[in-house]
């Protein structure tokens, strides 16, 4: 008997990491009451999220949106199974996220040099100075390392990043003993064949380093770009409830990957996702009334394939007539 | 040498099905002016497409839209590859359109009984001997056929349609001698695992027949269906410009796929469509302009990924002020 093809899910497991309360509410311009990202967050937690990305322990000069990021993490419900991770972008950030309690610190730099300049005000080789003195932090405190390399799948501004010079970054970063490596495409220019042979040689090169796959839907291609990522032996994928997150290059495209519209076409071919579907749809569904705005979610607006539309009230009496011919 | 996987196009041929000036236009409120249809179906036809969905012969009073169908297709260019089909619903609208020129009549009906009905008015029974008799008269003036049947992949109002019975229907239609059968994903229930088993059942039944998809995006499923549908054989697509389309059930989600986001995708997969994929983004750029209101396509809101956005003019100060630290 043959494996099952990536068209049937046939019960295997995936983890499905929910990056919103960061992510997202990064982008906001209003800030979220704290109340309301506790609440929030803690409803992800107990949908089944295999991570969450709480919040980020950032300058609150730099992003005012998650100044409050030690009481949100404090506050927030720990679940066995969901690991609560947080972004940081120096050690003293680590520091702050290490004494509220991160099980994870998830690091950030950029595979692109212009990306990293115009994102972190920081050349490559800065970004790697820094973020080795922040692993050494979360190493001597035993907390685990993630690094999401920005612009994994291109840039923006230079276009292809060579898959070697993505790769000799990994490749520094395994070494220095990190835990996890996430491949984000930033702005939404992976494309299914591309991110395919990359899972593929990541996985043969890397088969003990966590791979996860961070993709936006800016022009379509999130779910694809899963289901080629699944097909080269990946098993792990960010996403965003709601789709929040938008991309400052593209106003009124998508963003992230949203979390139900993945977790929802996933089900649905048979995979195990650990989350519960219901639960999620329903957050996304109060994120408008949080924000003040429109969602991208297809699956709040539509609901999801197996919810059916009652038949019109005049049906007997079309049928009468059809019959009457 | 084994042969590339659904992932690598490796310039396989592929047959694009733009639908949007009979699927998209037919749900606009507004009467577009028949000079402006005839421009955006002449300007689709010259993108390369190996269809064009004309427009429909259905009575003026049923759909206004559409009232100037004779002189659309007769003043349609005909260019060497691309087939004009039009939607005809009984022997006049047939005869109407083959008097007015059409390489194709598409036939509809629906796999769901109440879909039929209140999409049709008719029980299935009632539409199949109506068709018999188009099919008819197709045949005496040697015109192809396609039927479109919808909701082949599920029905808002009843749920699954059985396999079985979607494949009677096609079993009677081909017995009837029709070139090609289109299975309709009429509101975006559709999901990979369901469309890959779909497909290859088909074709290895029907090797001579010529198949179509159709898919709705309405839960962002159309790329991820296409792709399962290839790798099952499938090489044919219906697709709207600018996503033009909607779901009734769904109000604001998306509605057809999207023709330059499947075209945007498959290229980069390396995938040969034929098409002319900047012509055809700049079709859709101008569609909110003909229409007046906003159309979902992300190509058009954030450009294809290979367009680059320029570097902040303040690149060179934040890469000196980086390097003097």
């Amino acid at each position: 008997m043959s494996a099952p093809s990536v068209w049937q899910g046939a019960g295997r497991r995936l983890f499905i990491q929910e990056v919103g309360p960061r992510d997202g509410l990064q982008m906001e311009s209003v800030f979220v009451p704290t109340e309301h990202k506790i609440a929030l967050v803690n409803a992800l937690v107990v949908t089944g999220m295999a991570k969450v990305e709480v919040t980020a322990f950032v300058s609150p000069q730099a992003i005012p949106a998650l100044a409050d990021a030690q009481e949100v993490l404090a506050r927030t419900t720990r679940c066995p199974g969901t690991v609560l991770t947080c972004l940081v972008p120096n050690v003293k950030g680590a520091e702050r996220a290490i004494a509220a309690g991160a099980d994870e610190l998830n690091l950030v730099m950029s595979a692109s040099e212009t990306h990293n300049l115009c994102n972190l005000r920081m050349l490559r080789e800065q970004s790697w100075v820094g973020l080795q003195a922040v692993i050494a932090t979360a190493q001597q405190a035993g907390v685990a390392v993630n690094v999401s390399l920005s612009c994994s799948f291109g840039c923006p501004m230079e276009g292809d990043v060579p898959v070697d010079e993505v790769f000799a970054w990994v490749q520094r970063f395994v070494a220095a003993g990190v835990q996890g490596i996430t491949l984000c495409d930033t702005t939404g220019m992976a494309h299914p064949r591309q991110v395919h042979a990359m899972v593929q040689a990541f996985k043969a090169r890397w088969p003990a380093t966590t791979l996860t796959l961070h993709f936006h839907d800016t022009r379509g291609m999130a779910l694809a770009n899963v289901l080629a990522a699944i097909d080269a032996g990946a098993d792990r994928f960010d996403a965003s409830v709601g789709g929040l997150g938008g991309c400052p290059y593209a106003p009124g495209a998508s963003g992230n990957a949203c979390t139900e519209e993945l977790v929802h076409a996933l089900q649905l071919m048979g995979y195990d996702t650990g989350v519960d579907l219901a639960a999620l749809t329903q957050i996304a569904a109060g994120l408008p009334g949080l924000l003040g705005h429109d969602i991208p979610s297809p699956i709040v607006k539509a609901g999801p394939a197996h919810q059916l539309h009652p038949a019109p009230a005049s049906l007997p009496e079309i049928r009468a007539r059809a019959m009457a011919r």
